[in-house]
């Protein structure tokens, strides 16, 4: 948000860029020790600390406040009619991660609400900010914990996922926030607050460079990629590396074919690419345990060895689940055919599969362009590469059947400080 | 040794198979629990515990054995001439390995000393056998400790290095032995002993498939190849898998551009092999710490994220020492090009550099083929892919200026029961 000259279609709130320091100037001091970037895993002491932070924010200056069953926190105003325009975002960072991804949405969320409140006295709908809990994968190994809890939505398995040995059963326990309703299945949102919710706007830094890159001041999000995510486990013969001569004949070099697969996955997407199709695929992990949800056993892997064991993670992230699904279908064939191509095996294991949005509302991407051209903002309309708790807004139906009307505003990172997330 | 006909040309001594069996008998029971291959690094108790077998076979057959200021072990005849014809090799293994790399030429060397001196009362020259200490580089990153030692000729850091938490100089001391003639640089066989040696001829289990594959019985080893062992490092840039486009403009991805490098070097090899020059590459280790003798690190790669980081070991191996430098060169020039295409930069450090063996003796070659011919062996002529004890020896000048005249020969391993070592 930046002071703007008004415009006849707009409806113009201020809101002074010194407010947003001073919440920043607070916020800046919470999560670790923040000398290598901010740790606040999902339902850790730091997350329920900036939470509080914004509870006594709304105390503050008169908004109601709340917490679900989830630890969700609510910051709202009233209702005439019995719909509210939401908007919301998260306070956890991954590991070492930045205080501008999901915060900002946050910060904007709150002063947004103030500053709307605050110009137009008989607002129609009422304004609700919501705070989500634990939306980065990286501290229990799935994403939007807080959202997809709140609907209801989160497997009960994902209780006993670990972050630094601890439950999320045990860490919720410890946040004082009872995980029996994730056991049972069981929505914090009820289906009168669910059918209130008349839209969903969110706020987010763009994870990419693309705005930076196009010099861009706003992204319009059309779209939310999901992904799919996979483990690639190698089986060869390890042989001594003097001996062996070179060839398939005499080498079953897992680490070789390795390679191969990962240059052909390169040109198979390449091609995708250029056939119109947005796609994106990442081999992040080789052959090292960090970050893994699983070991698998590379330990006789040597200097002087021809590899007998390999592995690699395997992530392909799009919009359309469909076209992922039948991208991974033909990466998984061109591993297999390149495996037998080396004398080797190949098993795959997808442990992550979450359908993308393959359409945020267009009605509120046409409000949200016609906004950026009388603030004369320079926009762009995008897909969104990462996933986002808007993703799991969008997938919530109300009793009238309609799905929540969903958009999201990209807006660049402060100085490319691009915090890495799931 | 198997027995055979006579032929007019060779002397032909019996040794029986079941003479083979009963050391094996033994030695099969010596070496960790052996449930899971053989475990005798240098200069262990278990690797010392097979040098005592030995001398004590020495003395229950009248054979003469010393050990000298290094540890090795060394059993001989007299001599009339004042020459003696050797053989030797060690005992040591690698972990998990198996119980014929190295032991088998110990074993036959052994045998054969006994029925020459049984069968023949009046030698010309005198027989003698080594056993090695510490052969090889899989406890303390240094092959042939042992024989290098024993000519002044391993470099007094060595003495430094670790192998399960003890460093060389503990674990020779732990052995009895004075690891100050290292620190002094000063050889264990004197200047008298070296000229003494006529010929060294060692037998040693092939370690590729070579003689498996084109079966034949015998190798007679012509050349052995060195080794040239670097660590490749890459940096990069950390980005979201998501939310960054593909391609180089966006994506600074180590692991990507560490795929294509592979490759490359594969097609490099390749063209080299075609050209007729006998070189072997390895890439054996990527990314992961297992047998590393630096830790490079990796530790923000993940599933989610463009890796920022990647290394790998980069092994290249050839007799001729030339060959593989000039090959180096332009393996260093191809992984800087594709560094930079892909955006990131490549740091190589070797840690190794074992210059090969470009011609064992020719006449030595010509009496084992002989030998074979007249045994009816088939056999061929190769290069040794991996090191021997006997490539130190072929180091070796006499003060008269010559080389020492060493030969070698290989047999197929029993059921392909290949000891990897380096």
């Amino acid at each position: 948000m930046r002071s703007s000259t008004p415009a006849e279609s707009v409806l113009t709130v201020r809101i002074d860029a010194a407010v947003i320091a001073a919440h920043y100037a607070q916020l800046n001091r919470m999560g670790g020790d923040t000398t290598n970037g901010f740790d606040r895993p999902a339902y850790s002491h730091e997350e329920t600390r900036v939470m509080l932070y914004f509870s006594q924010c709304a105390e503050a200056c008169g908004l109601s406040h709340r917490v679900d069953a989830i630890g969700n926190l609510i910051i709202e105003t009233t209702s005439i009619s019995g719909q509210w325009i939401e908007t919301g975002s998260h306070v956890d960072t991954v590991p070492g991660g930045g205080n501008y991804d999901g915060l900002a949405g946050v910060v904007a969320g709150f002063e947004a609400l103030k500053a709307i409140r605050h110009s137009i006295r008989t607002l129609k709908h009422g304004l609700r900010l919501r705070i989500w809990r634990g939306e980065e994968s990286a501290a229990f190994g799935i994403a939007s914990i807080g959202s997809r809890a709140a609907f209801g939505q989160l497997p009960p398995a994902s209780l006993s996922m670990t972050c630094r040995g601890k439950t999320l059963a045990d860490a919720m326990t410890d946040q004082g926030i009872n995980p029996n309703i994730i056991e049972q299945g069981r929505p914090a949102i009820a289906t009168d607050e669910l059918d209130s919710i008349n839209a969903y706007i969110e706020l987010h830094i763009e994870q990419g460079k693309v705005l930076e890159s196009q010099l861009r001041e706003i992204g319009i999000v059309t779209a939310i990629r999901g992904s799919r995510r996979s483990w690639v486990s190698l089986r060869g013969t390890f042989d001594h590396s003097g001996a062996t001569p070179m060839g398939c004949d005499y080498r079953h070099d897992c680490n070789l074919a390795m390679a191969h697969m990962h240059v052909r996955l390169d040109q198979l997407l390449q091609k995708h690419i250029t056939d119109g199709i947005d796609l994106v695929q990442t081999i992040g992990v080789i052959n090292s345990h960090s970050g893994m949800s699983k070991k698998l056993t590379i330990d006789n892997n040597a200097v002087s060895k021809v590899s007998g064991a390999a592995f690699f993670s395997f992530e392909v992230r799009g919009c359309k689940a469909d076209k992922v699904a039948a991208y991974h279908e033909q990466a998984e064939k061109l591993i297999h055919q390149t495996a037998a191509e080396f004398g080797i095996t190949a098993a795959i294991e997808t442990f992550s599969d979450q359908s993308g949005i393959a359409a945020l509302d267009k009605p509120l991407q046409q409000q949200i362009s016609r906004t950026c051209d009388s603030l004369k903002l320079d926009h762009m309309l995008m897909a969104s590469g990462a996933w986002h708790d808007a993703g799991t807004m969008a997938q919530q139906r109300r009793t009238d059947g309609n799905h929540i009307p969903v958009g999201m505003i990209f807006i660049p990172c402060r100085d490319r400080a691009i915090a890495l997330k799931s």
